[in-house]
């Protein structure tokens, strides 16, 4: 029997935008949510026990990363990255995909597999579609990602179309290695580029393969974000139905209004943890530069609204005065509020799902939303 | 009226060494105690909620860098170091002459004040006495330090005479300008290098100034232990009765169990969250390297017999991964456990004084301890 499934709670009557709930079986979360990365089995600078109070209900870890450092040996001595790292809610892993084509040099692909260069110490490595999978066994995640090919923006239309159609042959491959759902769910990506053609035709195609949630990757990897939008759009009316819809490496304050009021229901990023460690504050009105001399005997909160243990307890000047000084508490403090601002979004959202008042939330929302400034 | 008390609870029949309770403003403090250096208004990594769950009743700040950084102006602003810091118990302030005197290039002493290169921005400053007790009235300390000058190893009898001498007129002038113990106590400054007839004068003659507290500094600066430990033997018989002992600078575990034979009640150092960032553990038998290869499969907590939350929680594979990669929640995780493990060496120190066995505890501590071992 399948440790997963998920329910729809309500659906925005204008946007078709949803409120539901995914079970796992290591918790239930609700969506819309945020994901915060735990690349390397840690959410960079927090213990799993601040992820929950700031209501974190699931996770990721990156399979390439965990593969190279430690290595799935260790993980598997460990019992799974849920013990190794002391998390006993919802885990997602990705596929290393995305990584090799991001991060390896020396990366070759054929229909048989990548074979690719370790960032870490620059050893060479195969990686096949069956591989991605066992590694994903051995880390033990709830929520498993199809191993894929994620081309770059102007990439070009035929090259979109061989990653295409090759990340549905291995889509094919690693759902004949993932038939049990008992405990780990495969979530299948579409891929297509900045191409609607393509995209609807992956949509359609990777739809077959999904069981309890789909994923959509190769969007937010440079192109403009209008482009971006034009691409969900194009997609809404070919998912499967029934299940959650998770657009990949999303985690700004617009991207994730924009991206529910066009139907998506789970997003992740490493974006509110890296940009915090420089010392830059999410707020729902855009981004601020705590290194700014402005702050510097500002005794406000970061943001006065948010319930954060940072802004409930912090003034921005002892928070500047801590990144200015690369102290590691600073940037412990700035990722604790940047996550809760996304979680803090994503209740906003739900809220205005139930109220049948996305459309109305999203435009007032935008308006006030300032993409480049850095806000006061 | 004086905001401060001492109180001998118990003295160890054989070696003088007490059981102590230090009132301030903030806290009750026992004594034997650990104080850990939150230098910049933070303690390197931990929230001042990981640093009461850990038993910190007192910690310490320095001078010298928050003048520097971010200023006295800005921490005048915000109330003192405990609203901006948010850290509700006891504060202790060193007075910045030593970090003049390690830190500093182009230092020039004068029986007036010090003048200094900031070691930020290479700025030029000049402090007095009444300067450094002046910005430890804004840092708004419990107990703010004399301002003294310490001298290196080998130095010299002279050089260290002088500077002894220095140090007790600067004393004068510190004291001059500290006579309000209702919310501040001075603790001053016991000199004299390693010269055992420099060290009897300074204690005398350093006594008289003590009202609360006396300090024995320029130890733990480069000398061997032996030599730190006949320091101490021979200043023993002549501390002012009925006030704590703080013997500044030092961590280590067997400093700490050869302090308190000696009589020292109180301590400081950056050691245990220091060596805890590169990935090393104290244990009451010696130091673990945790990047050795040997823990990568050790799913062992760091010490069964420690009960913080790095032990209970997480194995030596894991740490020892998060500190090969670099990650800030590695550095967290053995500051924790590093700071408890002092915390949990003074309640055993504790212990054995009430039960008159002190001298058998340290007899068989020091014969378990490996200086330079990395113990499993």
């Amino acid at each position: 029997m399948s440790g997963f499934k998920y329910e729809i709670l309500k659906v925005d009557a204008k946007t078709g935008a949803r409120v539901g709930r995914l079970t796992t079986p290591h918790s239930v979360i609700e969506t819309p949510v945020f994901m915060p990365v735990g690349t390397l089995a840690t959410v960079k600078a927090l213990s799993p026990e601040e992820l929950k109070e700031l209501g974190a209900q699931i996770i990721l870890a990156n399979t390439y990363h965990l593969y190279l450092r430690p290595g799935t040996e260790i993980i598997q001595k460990a019992g799974g990255v849920h013990p190794f790292m002391n998390w006993d809610r919802s885990l997602l892993t990705d596929s290393g995909g995305f990584q090799i084509f991001s991060l390896s040099k020396l990366r070759k692909i054929t229909d048989e597999g990548c074979t690719f260069s370790s960032v870490v110490d620059g050893s060479k490595h195969f990686m096949t579609p069956e591989d991605a999978m066992a590694v994903q066994n051995i880390l033990g995640s709830d929520i498993m990602m199809a191993f894929d090919e994620c081309t770059e923006p102007n990439c070009g239309y035929e090259k979109a179309k061989d990653a295409m159609e090759r990340t549905l042959k291995w889509l094919d491959r690693c759902y004949k290695v993932s038939q049990d759902d008992s405990k780990q769910m495969l979530f299948p990506i579409i891929q297509g580029n900045v191409f609607k053609d393509l995209r609807v035709e992956s949509a359609k195609r990777t739809a077959e393969y999904a069981r309890c949630g789909i994923a959509i990757g190769g969007l937010s990897v440079g192109e403009p974000k209008p482009v971006m939008y034009e691409m969900l759009e194009t997609m809404l009316p070919y998912y499967p139905e029934g299940q959650p819809r998770y657009l990949m490496g999303v985690g700004s304050v617009d991207c994730i209004v924009e991206g529910v009021f066009r139907g998506i229901d789970m997003f992740d990023c490493v974006l509110p943890t890296r940009i915090a460690r420089n010392g830059t504050a999410m707020t729902f009105r855009g981004n601020i530069n705590l290194r700014n001399a402005r702050f510097k005997d500002d005794f406000r909160p970061i943001d006065a609204e948010c319930d954060c243990y940072c802004c409930r307890n912090y003034s921005r000047a002892y928070v500047r005065h801590l990144v200015i000084a690369d102290e590691i508490f600073g940037g412990r403090l700035v990722s604790i509020h940047n996550i809760r601002t996304l979680m803090r979004l994503t209740e906003k959202l739900k809220e205005a799902i139930y109220a049948d008042k996305l459309t109305e939330f999203h435009d007032a929302f935008m308006a006030e939303w300032k993409d480049k400034a850095d806000v006061d």
